[in-house]
């Protein structure tokens, strides 16, 4: 029987109805009942070590799930960790680099519904998590709607469906049919120890284009701390240069010696600055494209690798790399 | 037989390898062969307006762009518009609002793959952008992979695939199968004359939260001569308050008479800031939701809203008001 510790960490599974509207309590009786369920099958612990809705998760508290999760991975063969369903995809998109060489199964889940609702989706997601560790699908996963997507791969696209989340340019790790677990991921886990590496900067700031950005807002920003600043571009790679060009500035921005991660803003497939000629033109002053990495992904990385390095070609060597997954390279 | 004016702006559809990567040329040859082609069914005439890629097109192209339909629309049966797919939600959704009371119908489209390529989706769309006029689908529309959707409700999703547009929220107005065009749509055409209405405001900003987004951006928006902002919270409305105060800030830009919008990050499905505790209070400081409008149709709304009137008052009639399609209201 596996052993399976389950860390709460607050969110729509665990919230109540008040007077200001939905707020997480500390330990809702429901999860008991769950546990009680369960524990034909799986020996189940849990642990509350937060009571927070996911919009209020940040970097601090990232970092403490990392500690809970890697100081009870000897102990557990899998961790499950309920959490808001709104900034899931960040905290298993930074989990994923914080805990390095993850041989054990660390799963997120969650429900868009209260699991005290009669109608909630928080029983189907929390066995979908269960089966998941049980399958030991190494590494840090989404588990929702009956699939379980890599945490880096994870993007939350429904505010309200119970197909919360979509694995974007990833296939699903598992699926659960008619025919119980369907597992599709068979790759082999990383070598080497498992280490926890929770350094990360907070400096950094998210640009989403829209048509006739204003290019000031970059002098603004090179005027505030930013150490890290990740570019959401049109399509596979667009950016505006006549009238209002953006391209300097980016230029400049590099000079002054801030990463600048650039992405797309469409969803799915790769981005590609090399295709455009104003996405040669930044190429060439130095930003570091992001390829078909998911934004929560190139946002984290980009906070984890500023953590690790003070050095600009430190920040591109490590997004030249592969760490989980969470970019295909050429 | 239908007449339809096509007007041509750049974009990939257009685009011809140069050394510098892809740039649209001023006439291809292969749209004449189209035309050719499609003469047998359609009487098209051709008009080039603007030779840029989608990424370079802003505020003065989408004027030029609505100024040219409104003047061409009394002459034919409807107007086809092929342009860079990067940004054609934007500047659809733009339209949607410059034409007023629009009984014609304006079809973008475009393509991922030049015309002149034996691969490419060119021929395809441009056929389904002719059957959508042809079936006289009023308004604004983008004709995309055999899909025809709402010019307000298309989001581009894919940075490559065929399959580049979603429609959010709303179902396809059309859609060519095996049985030729099925429209889907039945709605009424709206009644009055048609105007141009192309005043609008480029003092416009988007601002996409990460998790720990810094406070202090807001500070610096305010020193910027923004009338507007769209903020893209987490979830169905959620904002981070613990540490990082970003409510606080935001009450601070309404007071100072900044017209602030929220919407949702996710994709699909509509933000609800009265869900939760502290989308309750930046409710009550006078931000404006979006409801489950695309963040391109709000950036665009929010631009053309501040072009009409000066007062926030204004502002928020503009948003509480179903224009086209562009939102559901409870």
């Amino acid at each position: 029987m596996k052993k399976i510790l389950l860390l709460t960490t607050g969110g729509t599974i665990a919230s109540v109805q008040g007077e200001d509207g939905l707020a997480p309590e500390a330990a809702p009786t429901a999860f008991d009942r769950i546990i009680r369920e369960y524990s034909h099958y799986y020996e189940i612990q849990s642990r509350n070590i937060l009571n927070l809705d996911s919009s209020n998760i940040q970097s601090e508290e990232w970092r403490l799930i990392a500690q809970s999760v890697y100081e009870a991975l000897p102990d557990y063969d899998g961790i499950v960790i309920t959490h808001g369903t709104d900034t899931m995809a960040y905290t298993a998109s930074m989990l994923t680099f914080m805990l390095e060489n993850l041989q054990k199964p660390v799963v997120f889940t969650g429900s868009q519904l209260p699991i005290s609702s009669p109608l909630s989706d928080a029983p189907g997601n929390l066995a979908t998590a269960f089966a998941a560790v049980d399958a030991g699908l190494y590494g840090v996963s989404v588990a929702f709607n009956h699939k379980i997507i890599r945490g880096c791969r994870a993007v939350k696209v429904r505010a309200m469906g119970f197909d919360a989340f979509a694995s974007v340019n990833s296939p699903y790790r598992g699926e659960i049919l008619a025919s119980g677990l369907e597992v599709y991921d068979h790759s082999a886990p990383p070598e080497g120890q498992t280490q926890l590496n929770s350094r990360l900067c907070n400096d950094v700031f998210l640009l989403k284009l829209i048509p006739g950005t204003n290019p000031q807002i970059f002098d603004a920003l090179a005027q505030m701390p930013y150490r890290g600043i990740i570019l959401e571009a049109f399509g596979a790679g667009g950016l505006h240069f006549i009238r209002r060009d953006l391209s300097e500035k980016i230029h400049a921005l590099v000079e002054k010696g801030v990463a600048v991660v650039v992405c797309s803003q469409c969803l799915y497939d790769t981005s590609d600055f090399s295709i455009y000629e104003v996405g040669r033109k930044i190429l060439e002053a130095g930003v570091i494209p992001a390829g078909d990495m998911t934004t929560e992904a190139a946002v984290t990385k980009l906070m984890w690798a500023l953590g690790q390095t003070k050095r600009l070609d430190g920040v591109r060597e490590i997004f030249e790399r592969n760490i989980a997954g969470e970019i295909h390279l050429a």
